[in-house]
């Protein structure tokens, strides 16, 4: 418990929690299980190049969203690449300023120029009629993204891209977890790009992969990540090495089959942080929607400056230096800062939310009595902000 | 030992291997080795992003080709996207047209035109005579390939590149353990891309890495493959994720510590199939230069249908049928058919030779009973080719 500024860590104070936690959630199998997946691939020496496993997890995910095809590949920005290139998109893609830099630079490889269009306050992403006033004779697609899983405007969007004769396609990021409805998350679009990273949900290590309903994209979604003669020959622009390799199939797979039980683990953290966070002034926590099957992976706050005295940043700095890594949403791309004409933000929206929003740790590793220490935390600093932010004036450390 | 045609297995015979062989290297380290990094791995919960393996395989590679910078990547393919992005290479680049598919189109993800200059049948790449023919003012760079290991002509590319104030970049594939006397193959031009495929002498089961002298380029390189904030930040067009895992630079840095034992190894099969083959008219094993430290993994020969009285096409079938899986060196490219104006070929020289080469198996798990006894069932086909044609002249299987 912090009871005076002294006992902030930034100023020298004992930290909350004894070893960092962080935002990314590495789940892991059993190692007996791991050890096991491992050797038999040692056995078949097949490591590389498609194998049994690759091939067992494209079906298995597929299974599991509930869609005709998946195809795995060895990271989500590789897996994006390979899916403008397969669809032949050219010219512009629209997506939301939110967008993660890796995703716009993914477009950009396959030789798009991507417009970026501001977002929702509410939603934290691009709507239908912000999207409509960008499509031009040049634009080709639109990117969506599912903020914490959740699907926005999904018919409006549909029928706004089959309006323009335009593809949709999704960055799904790691919510392979997610469902809208009863609805997979990845059966929205023409096709879906999901990450396997060990931040996310399934742990790959690293990976991910594409999954469409269309035969004849996944022929050639299939040809293009692999650059040698394999199971297709669709005709295709430019192919690529986009190879999954045998052991992130391998501990996918495993990490297929602890999902729900992971997701069951990320709720009651979930839970636990509501409970906890909900009578700190100026903290709100970002909710999931009760109609979805969420992951429940994100724990996403927006900090009210003027009620809880501090803003976002010194909130992150204070958290850093309690062993508590946060992250912060929105924030990764040097798009952030671009102007309009007229001086202002080109994307204010996306600006503001940015400075707003804070994720806190979330993982397997963590004991729930971390997710109540952080709370009360963060329910000292409130607590604390005033004289803490008088501190800072008379020792000139207001962005330490 | 195959007496008659019938015994071939393409007519029934039993395979001269019980158990199919390969080309690929597919070296591996001792399990307990394996098992104890991927268990560190896995301590410290820290599988992708340039975790701490990732770190030490960079200085590793570099100490051991005895160059500034190695900057490893996922595969190859990607690692040359990641270089020629961070060359700001435009326009054309000059390669040879045996160069493999992948790599060509690596180049053109990057936004190159590829210009394909046909092979010299003596060095098996291309000369500086035929490059020079090439150079235009839309010309930024030449990709040189190292045939087997062996640098062709370093000091007459390397003057004709400064003197058109062109790049010169080098695909060096798997030959990560030959050095081109006493200087290491990594060590040409102003950078190469090494591939850790599993079929390659070490090992990372997949994966890649950039070696360079070039500081400012380093700092580049090592921005591009990876798209989230890390250690450089240098100003690039364009980033990707090239991240290589921490369990792929686990695998290379424990092949790596045995890369002089299975250099042995392979050079005792070698020498096996020189012996074993040196009396069979028509089959030509391509020889390792004594000057070079070679990794002696490829062991190719050039099939003489007039003497040996079967085409490599023919040879390449019975061996498949024997459980013998062998490699057709130049044979991926789309662009080996393509005809000159005046309908001859583009490349008369690397179509020609992709008809002549086979690589035959070359591996850790071979036993050195196996290279006689393909060496004695290559020795059978050729005292079979005659009776072998009329058959198949009388049957209808010359193709089979």
């Amino acid at each position: 418990m912090k009871i005076t500024i002294n006992d902030l860590a930034i100023l020298g104070g004992a930290p909350a929690l004894t070893k960092p936690v962080t935002t990314g959630q590495y789940n892991l199998p059993d190692w007996e299980k791991v050890e096991s997946m491992l050797l038999g691939i040692f056995r078949r020496q097949y490591y590389a190049n498609h194998g049994p496993l690759v091939r067992q997890l494209d079906q298995r995910i597929a299974k599991y969203v509930g869609i005709k095809h998946a195809i795995c590949v060895t990271n989500e920005v590789i897996g994006l690449m390979v899916l403008v290139k397969g669809m032949e998109l050219s010219g512009e893609i629209i997506l939301p300023a939110s967008t993660p830099i890796e995703t716009v630079e993914a477009c950009m490889w396959a030789g798009l120029k991507p417009i970026l269009c501001d977002i929702d306050p509410k939603t934290h992403t691009f709507q239908s009629d912000s999207i409509a006033r960008l499509i031009t004779s040049n634009t080709s697609a639109i990117l969506g993204l599912h903020p914490r899983g959740k699907v926005i405007e999904p018919e409006i969007l549909s029928k706004l891209a089959a309006e323009h004769q335009i593809k949709l396609i999704y960055d799904a990021a790691s919510n392979i977890g997610c469902f809208h409805a009863e609805k997979h998350i990845g059966r929205f679009g023409q096709a879906s790009v999901f990450s396997f990273h060990e931040s996310g949900i399934l742990n790959g290590a690293e990976g991910g992969c594409i999954v469409t309903d269309d035969d004849e994209l996944a022929d050639r979604l299939k040809t293009i990540r692999n650059f040698h003669p394999s199971e297709t020959f669709a005709d295709v622009p430019l192919r690529i090495n986009g190879k999954m390799s045998e052991a992130q199939a391998g501990l996918a797979l495993l990490s297929l089959e602890d999902i729900e039980a992971n997701i069951t683990e990320n709720r009651k953290r979930y839970h636990a942080y509501s409970d906890g966070l909900k009578n700190i002034p100026g903290i709100n926590l970002m909710k999931y929607s009760k109609q979805n099957k969420n992951d429940y992976s994100k724990i996403i706050i927006e900090v009210n400056q003027q009620t809880f005295g501090l803003n976002c940043d010194l909130l992150y700095n204070l958290l850093a230096f309690e062993n508590i890594a946060c992250l912060r949403p929105f924030y990764s791309g040097p798009y952030l800062n671009k102007k309009s004409k007229d001086g202002s933000s080109a994307f204010p929206n996306t600006k503001y939310l940015s400075q707003l929003l804070l994720q806190l740790p979330n993982n397997q590793h963590m004991k729930m009595g971390e997710v109540d220490s952080i709370c009360n935390l963060i329910h000292s600093i409130y607590s604390l902000s005033g004289e803490y932010m008088e501190y800072t004036k008379n020792h000139g450390r207001e962005n330490a």
